[in-house]
């Protein structure tokens, strides 16, 4: 048995993976694999509009936002986004709140100016930001909701009069939000929307055309949405996941029935750690995301001993990155609680012997 | 039975479905499916070498060359390029012989000056401009080596003292080419590499860095070689189904080998096209593809008459491209010669009952 907490590239729902790898052998009877089918046939357009009404009907979207699946993770969306809204003259504002937003900063200076409003680098992003003021007149505010790497989480919703921009890669879908307030959403998909090669934009359609530069065909989301979503020949098997993915999320409830094992999953996993002193949580506790729990064993004999034991139980994907070190278990939506509580028996067995 | 003609996506070997299934499930026996391993994994490096090593070795690329998969199709290319070889007061120079090249010009423009040396547009794009002289002192030249819609193919190689950049899309690995002749080469997987979702770049690294514009880091080969491919996420499916089709091609011969099953497939469908006067291939001889064989039916009624036996007989994907309407065969590596054999059989049972 494996326990899969990868960070992303993550676990996916068992069935998804048995509907996809039929689907490669013979798609819906056709006699054809799903990878040989043409995207501009009403096989392909099925799949590509039931995606995207289940992506407007999971996140309850008005007729104001427009769904796209993109070619590409949010790396392409940290340099399209300012491409599309930010003229060279004008200041968009960012926070600063972990590896990915640092990221997205770095690409958005390319394009015009950048202030950065509040940041957390101080304390390694062991936090989120809070009691800043937003400045008017800047052209977006863009976060990122759920600090992947750092196991950061904002659980609100900033206050702004600005477009509201989001980076919701590692969070999407995972809990209830008025996804209505943000004028710009995007997710690459690999952690709870499907696998990696595909990125879902969700854009509200007038806060674009209001650059000067001219913009590459590709990277100009008015022909994706004109097209919709399919300028080019999409990544038709990535978008096959995200449907199949997104049809198993409805099917279990949705994202409130989902938040509430989510909420189960997380609470577990922290209040263990909160018990055994052998384990240190890295990040404050009303900041801990619910996806990433990110933690320490400080005794590097020990840490390497708990390394050793996870691998030996089958649990995976749980070495912290790089560049923070310790532990990450990622719970995205589709990891069990039994996997949780797999990992939570096998911490309180090796503190009760090591402790 | 299926004989499947798609333009692209289209057909693969049918052990790469069986493969790419089965990985689905439990990749390698790791008790993993592939679309759940981290692509920061010695599991995942291994399929990212084994599918450059097979494209370096499958090309006989020199060391000068490097190989990167990145996310996205022939068309993100399309800008990429200039963006990254063509200042703005520089000029590249584009051959103009079908849909895909003049979609890549619109995109050059945005970037730098273009010059048309030759365009084939006054026939609708149904032969290779020939005759025409190079300029000196452009950035590159920019052709499109096999044109998916229209069919035609140019089969020589241009001669040039300027970088060779080549749209490869459609007939990447069908024949034997000096790969090593060009300094940039592109192709969307959807053909013969793979699937839909990733595309292979092909640069010589000396052509790059040349610039004055500052690139976003997703866009700038230079970063991509520097990371092995793995500047972000990549597409990880997607590159497992280059390596797989990629490994089945060298298990085949190799393109060598491939190509003279290319020529038969080629050749018994033309040859039948030559011989039955119903059917009128709408390319000069001389300049046909080996891989879209794009032919007409005179007659609307008659028309509608074979593409419903097509239909009716597994023939899939032989309607032409809504521009040139017709038919178009399409006849990629993985589609074996006796999928051929069943088509024209079907026509000369066709034109014997209707001629």
């Amino acid at each position: 048995m494996v326990y899969n907490f990868n960070s992303g590239p993550s676990i996916l729902p068992g069935e998804v993976f048995e509907q996809a790898s039929r689907a490669i052998l013979d798609f819906n009877n056709t006699g054809l694999s799903i990878l040989e089918i043409g995207h501009r046939t009403p096989l392909f357009q099925e799949v590509m509009d039931e995606a995207i009404a289940s992506v407007k009907e999971l996140m309850a979207l008005d007729k104001e936002h427009e769904v796209l699946f993109l070619h590409g993770g949010a790396s392409t969306q940290f340099f399209q986004i300012p491409m599309n809204l930010l003229n060279e003259n004008e200041t968009a504002v960012y926070l600063d709140c972990g590896t990915w937003g640092t990221k997205a900063i770095k690409e958005a200076k390319l394009f015009g100016q950048v202030a950065i409003v509040a940041s957390s680098k101080d304390k390694n992003y062991t936090y989120i930001p809070k009691g800043y003021i937003l400045p008017a007149g800047a052209k977006y505010f863009h976060y990122t909701t759920n600090n992947t790497i750092e196991g950061t989480q904002m659980h609100g919703i900033p206050e702004t009069n600005i477009p509201l921009v989001a980076d919701m890669s590692s969070d999407i879908l995972s809990r209830v939000m008025v996804f209505n307030r943000f004028d710009l959403i995007y997710a690459g998909a690999q952690k709870n929307i499907g696998a990696a090669g595909v990125n879902l934009v969700i854009v509200k359609k007038d806060i674009l055309g209001k650059v000067d530069r001219k913009l590459p065909s590709m990277m100009d989301y008015r022909q994706h949405i004109e097209a919709g979503s399919m300028l080019n020949t999409p990544p038709v098997f990535a978008v096959y996941l995200c449907m199949l993915t997104l049809r198993w999320l409805k099917k279990s409830g949705g994202v409130a029935a989902i938040e509430k094992i989510n909420d189960e999953k997380a609470g577990l996993l922290y209040k263990t750690l909160d018990e055994l002193p052998v384990f240190r949580p890295t990040v404050v506790p009303e900041d801990r995301s619910k996806m990433n729990a990110v933690f320490v064993i400080d005794d590097p004999a020990l840490e390497k001993e708990f390394q050793a034991i996870c691998k030996q139980e089958g649990i995976v994907g749980i070495k912290g990155h790089r560049s923070v070190g310790g532990f990450r278990a990622s719970l995205y939506n589709a990891l069990p609680l039994s996997s949780v509580q797999v990992l939570v028996d096998l911490m309180k067995d090796f503190a009760n012997k090591k402790g």
